[in-house]
């Protein structure tokens, strides 16, 4: 096993204990993607000089946190100040920020390096970008949050940041079979991420163990997570979605098998049923989402420089203006309505479990994938945690994600440790 | 009357009309600033060549939007791509942003003219700034959003940008007699403006009309505000709320002479008592408001940059950062709870009155004052909107203001029009 395939709390108490320095993690790292980044291209920023002196330091130090010498991935919308944040956009061509993102510096906090942006779509929408998935490079990783799910699952990194308003988080992670945790909206702190829809937009992280998302939760934290008491059946919902029609074959398949083996494991299992209108929450989606990257973009989108967006953005940005602040109030009406509800369903269960997409990551870098199944979660503010159960057609992994009550991250992880285990 | 005394709306339709230039009423903006800036100091950053150019280019232009031509005062820790943003710290000195919040870049897509930067506290928090009340100049203007309320109330703009957390729009308007309004939290875009406690900060607006909130409402949606039908007798709750211990006799004058206005102008008018717990929502929206701080400061905290905050900001972030995850979950859901059975309770009113602050505005300029009855709206993330009523011992302004419910700013800023007549 070389450093690079290393869990970061692996790799952070191997180096606390002496048995690793950073600079080994950090070269370890290096040379996986020396090897591969030509065919993936999960990078959009790499400063080898730098990263190797930032490991040196850490090596002289005694430990400053639960992260000491790990390198983290950062989706390229977020802040850097020793690096370009690019957002994925000709706008922002060598834009360097004057100051580290509140997650970035919070990384760094902790001991752990920064080794560097990931890509990212533009502005971390749908135009795919040029990352490749390392499980097979004919197939898209996904996106928005498309690097950091690439440099993760081909151990380049153990940690990358990413940011979901539709399915940026979730979706790519499963795509590339790893861990993707999307918090309860307002659970990171967002200082110093590109704000599009700021109603939805959520800080999360893409790993390759439950345990490693919580090592960074306990990181964007600066403390202590308490878990709290799991019940000794955890009762599960099995959520077919209003949208369960968009469910290809792989995603029934990886459903079915997670139900089976959650089964086995002792989980009580029981279908819930959301309500009908939930259906309409799509739409409400689209509308805030819309809605509010174009006013949140006022600068981007001024004459001068809105033709630098791609024709598919200037397109999503041209609606976005057209919507009435009428539309988007009623938006956020059905939003406050399906919080309300949803939180009504969530006190009879530990998690609902839904599909994390509609099936493996498709062919081709076209597309990066249908945030379907994905935007309940975000638009409803509600903790989502996609874990890896099959694989499909073309031997990709297909996931399930598991969607706690508002505000339950903790309980949300502490089971989804349980669940981990129990679909491995 | 002179056009820097012209509301907004009035100046925007003399400009439409051709009856009044961009630069004429620039030029008597910047006029009053020349005479008044020695004394009352409420400009971080102003640079006449450049908003004179700005006046020249829109009067060769048709109107862009409803505020075409009218100056704009914007609180400096809300980024311009063309001037300093400093957040009222030393840490960023000289520090110039790539691009323009979104509030500032939807100013300027409706026409207007961002006339300066307004002086600002330490971060958007509790040190005091400079800036004196102009009505006034040995008593503080309020904070922390100083410049703007002392700007707008002296006539230098008709309109400025201030950011609340716990009372920094509604208390210094109140102080300097102006209208403040905060809308429901997330109303406002909020890309570009500095994030502190993510879960509180709120964008709003510092005007000397009603009538010019709402415009600022239209030209930040970039839409038109449809108002909802009011009832003929909207009912008014008189909401004396668990702080009245703190209110001066000035505050509870203010608040009976509102409600003998308003009961004699067809109000219908009830006491409101809120749950006795939400006393308790004092401690929580400090946890929330120090935790979150001092994680989306972690840049600004790191012990490179530490020292250049003042001791009491010192003091506020390692409080901060002492406070627990626990202490921060505990918090928030007292905040979720609150929302709900605040909801509740707005299903019974049009509004909820309560004092703006403990009175006038005090003497000196040690102490912006206290937000005692600001934070609720803050936390709850409801609507307020904060009218001038009476005068205080020293003859300074001392106002009510009115709560509406979550997302209905729109039914609040029309009501608060009328309210607005009556109170006159």
């Amino acid at each position: 096993m070389t450093p690079n395939q290393l869990s970061a709390r692996q790799a952070a108490r191997a180096i606390a204990d002496r048995k690793l320095t950073a600079v080994e993690l950090i070269e370890a790292s290096l040379a996986r993607i020396d090897k591969r980044e030509p065919e993936i291209q999960a990078w959009e920023h790499l400063d080898r000089e730098l990263v190797l002196k930032e490991a040196r330091a850490r090596d002289k130090e005694t430990p400053r946190g639960p992260l000491h010498g790990v390198p983290v991935g950062v989706k390229d919308i977020i802040d850097t100040a020793d690096m370009p944040t690019q957002h994925g956009s000709p706008i922002y061509k060598g834009h360097r920020p004057a100051t580290d993102a509140a997650c970035v510096a919070l990384v760094r906090r902790a001991g752990g390096i920064i080794l560097g942006k990931t890509v990212t779509t533009e502005f971390a929408s749908s135009p795919p970008a040029r990352t490749r998935n390392p499980l097979n490079p004919a197939h898209t990783p996904g996106g928005s949050s498309s690097g950091s799910a690439a440099a993760v699952a081909d151990f380049q990194v153990p940690i990358g940041f990413g940011t979901q308003t539709a399915g940026s988080v979730i979706r790519p992670a499963a795509f590339c079979g790893c861990v993707g945790f999307k918090p309860t909206y307002g659970s990171y702190a967002v200082s110093g991420m590109k704000l599009l829809a700021h109603s939805l937009d959520t800080l999360g992280t893409i790993t390759r163990s439950v345990d490693d998302a919580l090592l960074m939760w306990e990181v964007l934290q600066a403390g202590p997570a308490v878990l709290p008491e799991m019940p000794a059946r955890p009762r599960i919902g099995l959520c077919y979605t209003p949208f369960w029609g968009q469910a290809e074959q792989a995603a029934a398949d990886a459903f079915q098998t997670a139900g089976r083996k959650l089964a086995a494991a002792g989980f009580d299992l029981d279908i819930v049923e959301l309500p009908s209108w939930f259906e309409t929450l799509k739409e409400h989606h689209r509308v805030i989402a819309e809605y509010e990257s174009a006013r949140n973009t006022a600068f981007e989108c001024a004459p001068e420089r809105f033709s630098l967006h791609s024709p598919t953005m200037q397109q999503a940005r041209e609606r976005g203006w057209r919507l009435t602040p009428a539309q988007y109030l009623a938006a956020r009406e059905a939003q406050a309505r399906g919080q309300q509800e949803l939180g009504e369903i969530m006190t009879s269960f530990a998690a609902l479990m839904m599909p994390s997409a509609p099936g493996e990551a498709p062919k081709g870098l076209q597309s990066t994938g249908d945030p379907v199944f994905n935007r309940l979660s975000s638009l409803l503010h509600v903790p989502a945690i996609g874990l890896p159960v099959s694989a499909g057609p073309a031997g990709l992994p297909v996931g399930v994600q598991f969607v706690g009550a508002r505000g339950a991250d903790l309980a949300l992880l502490g089971l989804a440790a349980r669940l981990e285990d129990s679909l491995a």
